[in-house]
């Protein structure tokens, strides 16, 4: 299979080809950017050095869909609605990374990013991508989930689908590593502001949130909402979510594990933790898995569920190729399956 | 004032050296050590050099009584209950960082530190030394906070002194810097195991939930338990605590802040952010600063209140200055207002 | 005494404020900025609220000279050289921070700046203020050294001053934090690039370099040249330089220490460390030390010489209030003699 | 091929396991340990779940001798020079990751080491796997090179080789992550202690010295010795190099680049990067390259050489499965050709 990435100098971009050089079924046929052309990747990105040896070309749809059965859009949120509809048209496999196609209620895409949205019968076309939970395993184009919304969906599914939660007790706090914020330097990205610190941002507005609203209460209606707060920790890859709900009835630890082990049989990059224990970010560092801890609290009558992933694989490039793997009869976790990179 | 340091070589006695050091009314009398004797500490921490020329002693309690005013001790817990009792029925000032006299129901202390409790006559005698919130001003007995439960307590005063939430609606998700696990090496403080990493550990077992009880059912005893987790983020020093609540009534951001503005108003070491600012942990390292921000979410009824301190200074020798301040009289910032050190 | 800082905004200018509030015998009268007016330094930087009210000024010089005593200018390299003028001829104490006065040769300045360099006769009225080795101690206009050239003259003082070293073999390969760059946002600054990284930048070319020689050659005149590296390491604060140079003739590692000790006995800011222990870059955090460690290899003839100091404070904020304190007849240490933060 | 792991709960023997997993022809016969028996790695590195499921067991070489091809040795120096011996006989492939077969002087290892040397004839059949300098292709007993040493060496061969270099002017200043370090916590590797930090040890007495001397005096046996210093740097992976030597006759910028290109034309794992460009430590994580950087300074004639590596991959692992490949007739680079994990 030939893939094009657009966005291939971007984080996401980067983590799609870092993942793709070990796909065996997948070549990479060409690598777009709009910033800079006609040099490759390695001369801005060492580590590429040897490896990756296209030269970045400016985006030619005609070209594009003559080389390649599948594109991959790792631009920033914005974009993808409107360079992402030659593919569609053309009926090529597409995959936006971006935030675009994944809401289906325009307004509110232009509420929560203040951008215009893309076309009705484009977003209608578009799949949203939470591999473990797709309805249509057939689709070709694919609205690729945000890092935040995957972790907090996957640790939220078993319990939204049975309707087990009282609907007005999710609480989310989710944190996150700094790439999480793209490589433009910022001052919230500066090492010095950065290091050594820690940073709630967007308290309540964050673009996740209609995200995962339209995901849970697809699973249960009566959620109204959820209290979502996300923070910056001081590290580069990693998103480490500590979800608290109460269950509509009290739960032993016990059936809490057999449901979300259950849940999960077949997920081959949800990895539920035994009980008593809870999964650090770092075990999950470079891989696609997403992994969850449970504890149930008698006292409080409170669930903690904690969910980790690579915001860039799992949350991003590695979630993408699964939708792939999905949508091209590979096997689910083809070129996914390795080992984290730790310590 | 003359003071003694027992516990002189961990984080909290090395805290209260580098602190005392810039108080014009006390001066150091004696430096002591369980580990270490007649060297001094400059041995063991260079950048004491020149600064600190006191041996390290061992504890001779006649001597200690002759030569100080006051004792800290800034032992584990579980030490200081034996060792405090000299000093306090010898009426000397006695301020213990250590958790051993905090929790007045020593069946609590049993069950949460795993360990026998204090005498209860000298449980009794001591004052919990939340600095903003001491009845007893004249107490010189002091059982000084936990770093969370201060971080914890600060942030929920306002609103359960006043019986403005929902009692069962306290979640607190709390992030510690690595300082808080003391100075002697293990796998969890380990920096390769640590550094780009996040865990979640002691799950519904911290032993400051007690602490925290004992002092939020003083503000209103309709509460009958938290949601308390403590997780590890990789920094040295900080504490960055946020707090979820369900206000009784809907609440607009500004009396949010007139609430906390006017309870704090006399606090020289808590800062109420404006609103729609949040505090950083950096902006409070190295100082005894307790900054604290605040947000109302109409959609999910839900208040979030961020509150950071610097573990090792406002979180434990800080607080514990700021106590014998308030006891000896002195102005309650000596010797503590000085700028945080940033970045 | 009354102070003015202009560049309050930068790094260095920030440290001027957070020393000097300390420091018994100085006021700051007003404080100055180019990017940001009338609004106070803590709606930028928060750690600053209840601590720093002066409002942001424009720069208007005759208000400065008659309100202020002495002014520091921390400002980038390039613009002293213009605003420090009235000043100096105005008679205040003037202490600038930046490159602008320290390079006796103009045209050294422009090759190394890449800048139009400062009048000739206010270079020739500045002082180089490298504390410990000044020679005018009545001068009123001092340039204050660069962060890397403080930590290597230092260093290197006592074996170029006695001229025991061969003098084609110095190589320092210096290290620094990356508050060295600024608090300007850059690819080079951006946490996720440089954390868990180091980096070696300005091979051969760093403008510390002249400022280096013009000192070196005054104390050993036959130096023809310095090898010196500048590389990033993943911390905020620090400088940690390691030197090595060849002695004309064998050394004791006692003699060695000697020299070191008698050169640095009256220096409150210079601690030679014991022998076999080498100066860690965190035992000076925040302070005002240089701390150095001293080896001699007798199976390569090389002498190792380790020396750290705080970048923003020794290497900037610091040492120019030593300049300052050294100006005014004040003790050398007067505001500078706390104890640095660990951990 | 079946291999076998000896110490396989450390950091080494970890990353055998983590690229073991991609090497198409190789498979995980059994894992060995001394601490931990019959629960699976997993248990106590949850990154391992669902990903390699043989339980620990213990060393015994008759079983192993049978079930594997191939064994690792990846315990601490020591220990293998002991339990090594009957693969040897057995004549399996045998590649030994700690310093027990490096060095051929016996009492060399001795004096650096402080423990017994292993048995002369054991030492003989060893060869010093720098893998891209290996003289006996065919040997099936390896002793991998320390982390240090590769960076070192590799940094070095081309203007050793060649005897370009002035023989008494190598200066080695070498920074390493704290996994070096291993996975026993020590005061070393505490978070707290190591973080914002930057440490020299082991002046002029690092075990890697004699080891590096070795194998430079068979390039060039005019050298008698180097200065070499090691200091740690607050990362987790990664050994940045720098090297300072003198040509004996000057040398251009070109002629350098083309001498190193040309001495690693066919060495799939060293990058030399083009002229004014110098690796970062980053782009080189959890990969097998050794990405190098040249400079020269005529001013003072002293070539700077940048080298650096993962120190678990190249300077452990990697280099171990290379040195397998280059044994077992595998393509060099086989199981190892992927992109390191930026950012």
């Amino acid at each position: 299979m030939k893939v094009s990435i657009i966005g291939a100098t971007g984080y996401g971009g980067l983590e799609l080809i870092r993942l793709l050089h070990q796909h065996a079924s997948v070549d990479i046929a060409t690598l777009h950017s709009f910033s800079a052309q006609s040099e490759t990747l390695a001369t801005f990105y060492p580590h590429l050095k040897d490896l990756e040896a296209s030269p970045l070309e400016k985006i030619n749809p005609t070209e594009i869909i003559e080389k390649s059965d599948t594109v991959f859009i790792a631009t920033p949120s914005g974009i993808a609605k409107d360079i992402a509809l030659p593919y569609v048209d053309a009926g090529l496999n597409v995959i936006d990374l971006s935030g675009d196609f994944r809401l289906k209620d325009r307004q509110l895409y232009e509420k929560w990013y203040g951008k215009s949205a893309a076309p009705t019968e484009y977003i209608a076309k578009a799949e949203y991508g939470l591999a473990e939970f797709r309805e249509k395993k057939e689709t070709t184009f694919i609205a690729n989930p945000g890092c935040y919304a995957t972790a907090t969906l996957l640790g939220l599914a078993p319990l939204t689908k049975n309707k087990l939660i009282d609907p007005t007790s999710i609480i989310v706090d989710a944190k996150s590593g700094i790439s999480g914020a793209g490589k433009v330097p910022s001052a919230s990205t500066h090492f010095t502001e950065t290091n050594e610190n820690m940073t709630l941002y967007k308290m309540n507005s964050h673009q996740h949130i209609p995200e995962i609203m339209q995901q849970l209460t697809k699973w249960d209606e009566s959620i109204p909402a959820i209290q979502f707060s996300t923070s910056l920790i001081p590290i580069t890859r990693g998103i480490f979510t500590t979800i608290y709900v109460k269950p509509k009835n009290p739960i032993t630890q016990k059936e809490l594990h057999t449901l979300y082990e259950s849940t999960y049989e077949n997920a081959p990059f949800v990895r539920i933790q035994p009980e008593n224990v809870y999964p650090t970010v770092k075990q999950v560092t470079a891989s696609n898995y997403c992994d969850i801890g449970l504890a149930y609290n008698e006292k409080t009558n409170v669930i903690t569920i904690v969910s980790v992933i690579d915001n860039l694989v799992k949350g991003a490039a590695g979630q993408a190729i699964q939708n792939l793997n999905i949508m091209a009869n590979f096997a689910e976790s083809d070129g996914l399956r390795f080992i984290p990179v730790y310590p």
